[in-house]
């Protein structure tokens, strides 16, 4: 029986989610737990394999189990009683038919947070903090280039073959009521350090180093740019991940799977 | 030359505000970095006398420096880089004439925070996370039965001789955008747990133990009520100290200091 599980973690001490021999990994944990749960083996499939020191608040993962266990009223307690206290389930509840965490997925939301005032002792585990003013309105000016389908090359580490072009639906800035800056980003997928590596040329945009239409700009370039600085991981949260009504999810499934064979390619963050 | 320091910490590893031997304090470390600076042992004086555990992000202090130290353009930088992270000057400036961080402040003016659904675990050194679900109109209907100024003797510690008669000016609840259930209390001053212990029985209102005129109810007694829990340090911050225009300082730190002498008594939170 295939369960859905809402979680939200603390990156600071993980080595990023996906399971590492020797390393301690959100997957790794998370798997230990359904392990003792469940007296199997039960694999995780995830919509956002997050890099070590990134957060999440809002990712999604899929695993099978056995029914009796995943019907077991006290499933989501007896987990959470199980986990680490920097690894939560938000929510334990039976897939809908179709669903994968994965490929049923249709967009990403991310967040990263920058402080360029005073800082907070009680955010610096998720926020970076910058030593001299950043201006919003350049740092908006930079975003509104890099929304849209794109060869976001410049910004991915290659890999062979893969396809580096991403739909970026929405990317906004805004100061948030403790003074902090913060960008949120939605894409169909991300590429690898995708997120980090926007953030690190829009800093530089909105601090005055580079012009506006610098980050857009790069969209042209057909490899990554050595010039962009990759912002930190701390600052770094998984928000949300969007799916489909439960009746188009193994549609959805089956058209992600097919471009990802035909690209070459997978989804990651 | 007297300065005024505006901090933030987050209180996890501290045993509290005032420096104890062989303990990691707040006051210890700040005044171990003014040492370094200054090559003088200068004492700080506090607004709010922190416990363990209990965070800061509007503290104020002051201390004596020499003038050459003090008017360093340098000095906030270099202090902050000597202080550990979960410690952070937010602004140093030259104290204005009768300034006194301790008997000048007028109000002090703590938060705490509580969930009562799913927990995040990036907030979960600074969040009391509470296993039943709370109501915010309970919680707001205890809360107005605490204002204005009353004996609290039913919610601190005994002190021989000292009053614990205190005003609260103002006294909220309310659910963050976050969906956590945030207090925050204004009062000129609190004694030792009393903010925790009106937390412990506000909660027990919130949950439906307790009547919502429990509370103030309690307002009655001369002593320390054993049935009012204490809440945990973790949800509670210090978040702001008021005082008056410069030109008053000096008077409102005569009268309260004619006050607490009269009274036996002294700030604390």
């Amino acid at each position: 029986m295939r369960v859905r599980l809402d979680l939200a973690y603390d990156g600071t001490e993980f080595s990023g989610w996906a399971a590492q021999r020797d390393r301690r990994t959100v997957q790794g944990e998370l798997e230990r737990a359904l392990a003792t749960l469940s007296r199997a083996e039960p694999r995780l499939t995830v919509a956002g394999r997050t890099d070590a020191g990134v957060h999440a608040r809002g990712q999604v993962a899929h695993v099978d189990l056995q029914p009796e266990v995943a019907a077991d009223p006290l499933v989501h307690r007896r987990l959470d009683g199980l986990l680490p206290p920097d690894v939560r389930v938000q929510r334990v509840a039976a897939a809908a038919d179709g669903f994968d965490a994965r490929f049923s997925a249709l967009w990403r939301r991310y967040r990263y947070r920058v402080a360029d005032g005073p800082a907070d002792p009680l955010r610096r585990r998720d926020t970076l903090s910058w030593p001299r003013p950043l201006a919003l309105d350049r740092l908006q000016q930079a975003g509104a280039g890099l929304v849209g389908e794109h060869d976001f090359a410049a910004y991915c580490r290659r890999r062979e073959g893969a396809t580096t072009v991403r739909g970026v639906l929405a990317l906004d800035w805004q100061r948030e009521s403790d003074g902090v800056l913060a960008m949120t980003v939605t894409a169909d997928a991300f590429c690898h350090s995708m997120v980090r590596s926007l953030v690190g040329a829009m800093v530089a945009v909105g601090e005055g180093r580079r012009e506006p239409d610098w980050p857009g700009g790069l969209l042209s370039r057909a490899e990554r740019a050595t010039d962009v600085p990759v912002a930190p991981p701390h600052g770094l949260c998984l928000e949300a991940v969007g799916y489909p009504a439960d009746g188009e999810l193994a549609l959805r499934q089956h058209v992600t799977r097919q471009l990802r064979v035909l690209a070459g390619d997978e989804p990651a963050a």
